[in-house]
């Protein structure tokens, strides 16, 4: 029988369930700079000895630790908060140890309140003090008044109330704290890690736009046109202008307008068919201009305190370069032609996917690593990602890993409309943003349960959503009825806007289409665009007198001055007993911003809203004040149960805030 | 920026939340032989690829992996079961790839019905079988047959539409299974572990006694007098009996009657303050008889088909070997007098308990050790653990899985009436059973929610209740109380120990005290006996009129002959309208069997019983015939809710059998 121990068999500590902790500490948990950050554990151990414990922590690749007490939380779980000072990574781990001297405090307390203190007690007190003194640094101030104190405890002349009364002293708690014993202390089995990225990463506005579609009528645009676009998308309140593919277009089977396969000679090609004579991922359409422009306007966008987002996209026409440089990198058919992509019977014949099985995978995932760096280089540090669930995760993981190390500051967007555990997966391997099902969560009751999920299952440590009411591959049905003037339905784009924008910190609209209403599908049944900028230039008129600019202003406006909208996870939902209308609260510190939001976009909706202390975050009684910030009315109710009436045509949505 | 990858880049499938795993794998989960082990886990690629996964597992310490195929059960999640053929571990992992060739023939089969497969197709679904067929043993029929399916694939002379035939044939599909090109598979990154207990583990009734109040009158019983008693447990059909102590028992400081602190020259002292001149734990004190007389008595019980469990309690009194031959093992007051128990202002001078912080721990594990191992060389098997949340938690892990690398068939029930937290620690470090909070559990409520938590919540993976309705330190209030005849009342007792053991399908009673109704505390608002067995002998009448003996050799009778009452997991409340009435059924096969319980032992109560479908794992519609099985009376139930009427006196409670 084995008789040996692997183990030093003194530590009676044992720490389990430390939290965050996801996959066991495969997968760092998610925060962003300034946040408060709480860890706790189940601390427990044999007997009735007092327990100590630290967080231990560090940015990664520092030598040294810090740490932070750890306090009693009840039910055996010890908890401490830090704040995240710096964007990086930060390691963590719990060391808790036996406190025998609070062990031996707490006793001798209840002892002297019996009267049953003997001179031994203080001895063994006297002995605990002196070994405080021993770790104390050498010469120290506190050195010497623990050795004073130990001395004083031990000293027989003194009567022992006395020495008692030492003993229990704040300051010699004080003093005992700062040289604990940790002999035997245990740390946990794991070092995990917490991912902390810019706040952008937590509250975002994002605005898509074609580039092509900027230009004066159908001429092609080019980034000074972009240039000129960005004081109306800055006014708006956007943060991030997001840019489809801006690389050389394949002409090899491009597909034409409303994605046929027959196009007319002038017909542009879709943004995501990459690679060209002009060059692949590295490269410029040269319509759209220089390398030079574009550095000017990422600086310019900058100016207005906004960011360019590039799209990433890897895939290749047939004409990029990579296909003759390196067909290493891809499939090959029997008869010696690259294997396009196929969603069988369906061929896409312009599109040649990249082989993730490939034996020179090193090669393949250094050159994809330096499609990155390379815009970094350019002032990039935004990245939506098209379909990375169609790309091996190992790679997504090494590959964001690797940016990060020298880039801790880039943002990747995940475009994975895909399965829930596939998108989750994405977000383990390190995407700071996903998109979501929202487009497709059309009723109160789906948006409340998707929205629980996300901000209370345990995707809530890695996972973080960014809210699209459309994107140019989505025009939902909702969005598809047509309004008595002739374009979309007001009130079904500014709901579903405000909704994404005030449910999630992070959302984002697909540009003019989204303002202009446009709400044409390609074909009844199909959720594309019809004469989708994919495929053609547009001349968007953001003037027109039907644009929803002014609200989609003001809604950012709202987020900007509320606190409370600038955060996802802490949300609350309210009952209502009109299934048609969507309540929710936040609340961060003094802030509390309650929406309620008409999902029927035809007909009035009323019913009676519950506001109680058990569901608002504030406590409180009536009456409220509340404000509706989309109108500046103030309001008074004087009880739990409100009345609202939300007229799709004149205010589909209260976004009420709630005054002191 | 480092670039050199420790991973293999090929592979491109991810597995995740692999369960059972307790703790990121930390601990074992648990089952006993014969069970169906279920292992699922999310695995997900990227694209649209077909994926393959295996269950691998093996029993501890062998080399060689088995494996069984995971099937997908939806949402991204795969399933294998297992049965479990052997005591002892068996580690298991995940291995999942991607399965070229079934993503090939699904891809084939959607262009056939769409009429556009291509020559092409067809010599890559040639290769990939000519690859199948180069792993196929050499000169195997199956590699042969591979050979020729690749080479009539291949073959350009025959139709197409013979050639995607021979691809579709559910036997092509067979070979090809057997041999999967698992270049790139991955591995789940931990190796788990189920730990396998013997069939007793799952369904045992134990019955507590004390051996020298076996004896004549109040004569010191002896293990002789035990062997007298052994066929009337048998009878009750118990199957562990387990005796407290049975060591030497200390003279200084012993405790008198009543736990009084003047004892009288006679009074045997407790049987926890173990060690005297006599010996330590090894020993047995001399009234008791010999170490021969003990296995015979071991021998004797098997021959009733029961086991005899021992009582481990590791604590000293102050006169047992150890103190003088290990003072290292205890800590010593500064008059070098060994440290006494003490939960101060309380001292309890009786008992010296060891001190598991020494620098000699190594020396106190192996002996502690050697406890447990003298008395399995004796024929025990099942040991009943004193207070182990006061001896180091990192000790008893060690020591159950050092004992069961030789010994897999031991049993330890953990005595640990502590914090949640510490007692699912202790069933995490290897603890085969625990007591609980089952005796203070004591409406319908209580019980509902506190088996809920033991069956749906992470513990069921490792915690294995075992429901005591008394211990020798335990009479909870509800058998307190006085019955017209001058003992407890009959309903308390037969309705406690009835819902320990169909809660729960391992429990246990404390003897003689609760089959003859003792009911008496030593004082008001105390849950300790009045003349406890701890301090005294006891002369029990086995054969009085009131004793329930026969009641609760019924109970034993319906467990054994129904299998729904041999597991604990699964477990269904079902309502009732009256919240004195505990209702819940359990059901294995085609086994059913629902308890109705009146928990208020003072009055009748009667309510409406909720059976639907929903709410029985057999479904079904009514009419239900239903046996009471402990009166033989049928029923036949015409709705789903049924009408029940308890009276204490006569019909405490149902058990009934739902009949096919």
């Amino acid at each position: 029988m084995a008789r040996t121990h692997r183990i030093k068999g003194q530590r009676r500590v044992v720490i389990d369930r430390v939290h965050p902790e996801v996959d066991g500490g495969r997968f760092p948990a998610k925060r962003v700079v300034g946040d408060t950050f709480t860890v706790d554990a189940d601390i427990v151990a044999d007997g009735h000895d007092a327990i100590a414990a630290v967080l231990r922590y560090r940015q990664r690749g520092k030598a040294a630790w810090r740490e932070a007490a750890m306090t009693f939380a009840g039910n055996d779980r010890w908890s401490a908060d830090i704040t995240l000072e710096r964007v990086g990574f930060v390691e963590y781990t719990v060391v808790a140890w036996i406190d025998h001297y609070v062990s031996w405090r707490d006793g001798t307390k209840k002892k002297h309140d019996a009267a049953v203190v003997e001179p031994a007690d203080l001895q063994i007190g006297a002995a605990l003090v002196a070994g405080a003194g021993n770790r104390a640094p050498a010469r120290s101030r506190n050195k010497r008044r623990l050795t004073e104190v130990a001395d004083r405890l031990a000293d027989e002349t003194t009567p022992i109330h006395q020495r008692v009364a030492l003993a229990l002293t704040e300051k010699t708690a004080q003093l005992m704290a700062a040289y604990p014993d940790r002999t035997n202390a245990s740390t946990y089995r794991h070092t995990l890690c917490v991912r902390v990225d810019r706040e952008r990463a937590s509250f975002s506005a994002w605005y898509e736009l074609f580039p092509r579609s900027c230009g004066r009528g159908t001429t092609h645009g080019t980034f000074a046109d972009v240039q000129r676009h960005l004081p109306h998308i800055a006014e708006m309140g956007f943060d991030v202008v997001y840019l489809p593919p801006i690389h050389p277009i394949g002409v090899t089977k491009r597909k034409g307008r409303n994605n046929s396969l027959t196009p007319e000679a002038h017909d542009p090609g879709s943004p995501w068919a990459i690679g060209g004579a002009a060059g692949g991922h590295t490269a410029i359409h040269p319509e759209l201009g220089t390398y030079a422009d574009f550095v000017h306007l990422v600086q310019a966008a900058k100016s207005y305190q906004m960011e360019i987002a590039l799209d990433i996209a890897f895939q290749c026409s047939p004409d990029h370069p990579w296909v003759t440089e390196h067909p290493e990198w891809f499939i090959h058919r029997p008869d010696g032609s690259v294997q396009y992509a196929e969603n069988p019977p369906k061929k896409y014949e312009d599109i040649y996917p990249l082989d993730f099985e490939t034996h020179a995978w090193e090669s393949l995932w250094n050159t994809l690593l330096d499609v990155f760096l390379h815009w970094i280089e350019a002032g990039v540090a935004i990245f939506r990602v098209d379909n990375p669930h169609t790309k091996s995760f190992p790679f997504w993981e090494w590959l964001i890993d690797t940016v990060h190390q020298d880039h801790p500051d880039v943002i990747f967007l995940a475009e994975a409309f895909t399965r829930p555990k596939r998108m989750y997966r994405l977000a383990k391997a390190g995407f700071t943003h996903s998109y979501t099902y929202f487009t497709w969560r059309n009723s109160p009751g789906d948006l409340r349960e998707y929205v629980t999920e996300l901000t209370r299952g345990e995707a809530r440590e890695f996972f973080r959503p960014n809210f699209w009411p459309n994107t140019p591959d989505i025009l939902h049905e909702d969005l598809q009825r047509r309004g008595p003037d002739g374009h979309g339905v007001p009130a079904a784009f500014k709901v579903r806007s405000a909704l994404a924008a005030t449910l999630s910190s992070n959302y984002g609209l697909y540009g003019p289409a989204f303002e202009l209403l446009e709400h044409e599908p390609v074909r009844s049944g199909s959720e594309e665009y019809a004469n989708s900028e994919k495929y053609e230039i547009r001349d968007w008129d953001i003037s027109a007198n039907h644009s929803i600019a002014p609200f989609i202003q003001r809604i950012n406006e709202i987020r900007r001055g509320n606190v409370a909208l600038q955060q996802t996870r802490a949300i609350t939902f309210h009952s209502c007993d009109n299934p048609h209308i969507l309540c929710f609260s936040k609340t961060v510190g003094g802030n509390t911003i309650l929406v309620c939001a008409n999902m029927d976009y035809s007909s009035t909706q009323s019913g009676w809203v519950e506001f109680s202390p058990a569901a608002i975050a504030r406590g409180g009684r009536p009456p409220f004040v509340v404000t509706d910030l989309l109108t500046d009315i103030a309001y008074t109710w004087r009880d739990y149960w409100n009345y609202v009436e939300l007229d799709p045509e004149r205010t589909p949505l209260h976004i009420f805030r709630l005054e002191p």
